[in-house]
């Protein structure tokens, strides 16, 4: 099986199923074409993906097709973005038909969820390797940037925190308990927040997908927007199943562990108020932008310049 | 130096610098904002590169740099497009500074180049492999596609074919002679034709880059227009250092061997007859479109198709 029977068998499947508009000219050609519509502009972001790095070893091909797609789809549900179409370049260290129908099945699924149409793509030999772009668009003017944020804005993430992380703790477990499971499932199908990211865009300040952990991504908007913020450890949403396995533990990968793809946005009081309630209820405030710099937690520095000088105890330890 | 301080330092400096109006919001967010303007579409392409595969191992960064942002540009070329900006996902197996120095100065060259200004990236650890995404514009239902060739249709290529492989076998020549530079200079150091494929892009019906051979590339238009062709190899352009090179086997790197990015395009009569002599000049015609299918070479039938069959003698033996 040459490089395009591969596509044709494999990957074309995912181009044309949405019958979007606005892709001119899908897969096949030199290029893509994309029709952006008047008023809007284009929004894209790509992301690597690199066994060994971000997946483990031998992972199954379905949950990577999703996850992979899951998370660079999270990119444009931070921008607010409308998802549209998506490219892959795939360089595989062999033609394994198993796994290729079992990759295109997850990111099949994932690409018909999210409303995310194959565009185009590249297909080569070497080490497993994915490099994903997601295109959307927002009207002119309008996607939620990382440096907007301005003191007294409120601070709110969506979902609930850490569960992903701690799964990476059950990947081999043997006989799952119902607990594990269920943050073993946030792990191998993060869905990222499109359609609250879209709805909410109009009323947000700034805003970030959780790919790398709150405090971390938290950290990025306050850096780009040049404020500090003071957050309550009380008022993260925490799963009741992250709590019963991990107990006192639950919070630090709440802060600390990434690939929740939850957002973490930010609002002018005035703006969270007039949003509505189908749209604030996804959310829980955890804090306040503030004009000094610093990310507090209970009154605790714990931005990045801060560590490791006081943090430690919030360190992973798994 | 982590990823931030990597990004900062090596990649920052290629972005913003054409000052595209185009460029809404750069590297640093979750996503880039590419405004497109209005009548115009976007077009788009994604090409992957592994070492040992694309390059080879141990390849000098800055010609690496310089050929993957050429090869992905090349395929803007051939649609005609308008170029833009470009992303890179780019999986390194250390933090070599020298390396990183090294790669985006042939990078920068080539982005200052072609246009292209650089709108976003991810940078992970692993094996060296690199996807870049080009971006570009034409007027809407302008692009050149392969579907378009018809019968009677005039067939021509840019430059000169066959140097790019030929340099392969002088990779590691420790005193190359002035022939052999000559077409190293054509792999290390590819042109894609983006100022050609922009101006002639009215005039062509249809057309691809020559980036696996021209009989493979050539084929890709012919099965993409249900016809067929009839070349000539004495109407091959062949440089005078890949003749004096190669004796005989000069038109077997023409036929076979790729990375020249040159462009094979197909003409109406009546267009290439009014187009201006400062862009034909830059083609030579090898053949004309047929309504029977097959790709005929001075009478011999070479498609893929006809293969392996009665064409041994065209393969390359290097």
């Amino acid at each position: 099986m040459g490089e395009f029977e591969l596509i044709r068998r494999y990957f074309l499947p995912l181009a044309g199923r949405q019958k979007s508009p606005a892709l001119i000219l899908g897969p096949g050609d030199d290029c893509a074409i994309q029709r952006i519509p008047a008023g809007r502009d284009l929004v894209f972001s790509v992301d690597a993906f690199v066994e060994g790095v971000h997946f483990p070893r031998n992972y199954r091909p379905d949950y990577l097709g999703w996850r992979a797609l899951a998370a660079a789809a999270s990119d444009l549900a931070a921008m607010g973005a409308d998802p549209e179409c998506f490219t892959l370049a795939l360089t595989l260290p062999a033609l394994d038909e198993q796994w290729l129908e079992d990759f295109s099945k997850g990111l099949r699924s994932a690409s018909e969820a999210f409303g995310l149409e194959l565009a185009g793509g590249d297909t080569t030999s070497g080490p497993l390797t994915l490099s994903l772009q997601v295109h959307g668009t927002v009207e002119q003017g309008c996607g939620i940037r990382r440096s907007g944020a301005r003191p007294g804005d409120l601070i709110a993430v969506s979902g609930t925190l850490g569960n992903a992380g701690a799964a990476l703790d059950y990947l081999s477990e043997p006989t799952p308990s119902a607990d594990m499971l269920a943050v073993l499932e946030h792990y191998h199908r993060p869905r990222p927040r499109l359609d609250l990211g879209g709805r909410i865009r109009q009323y947000a300040s700034a805003g970030i997908d959780i790919s790398d952990g709150l405090l971390a991504d938290l950290g990025h908007i306050l850096d780009a927007s040049g404020v500090g913020a003071r957050i309550e450890s009380a008022k993260l949403p925490l799963s009741p199943e992250l709590v019963r396995l991990k107990g006192e533990k639950a919070l630090n990968y709440a802060l600390r562990s990434g690939d929740d793809y939850e957002l973490c946005l930010c609002f002018p009081r005035e703006n969270w108020d007039r949003a509505p309630a189908s749209l604030t209820s996804q959310l829980a405030v955890i804090g306040s932008v503030e004009a000094e710099s610093g990310l507090y937690l209970d009154g605790i520095d714990c931005s990045s310049e801060a560590l490791p000088a006081g943090f430690d105890h919030f360190r992973s330890e798994s």
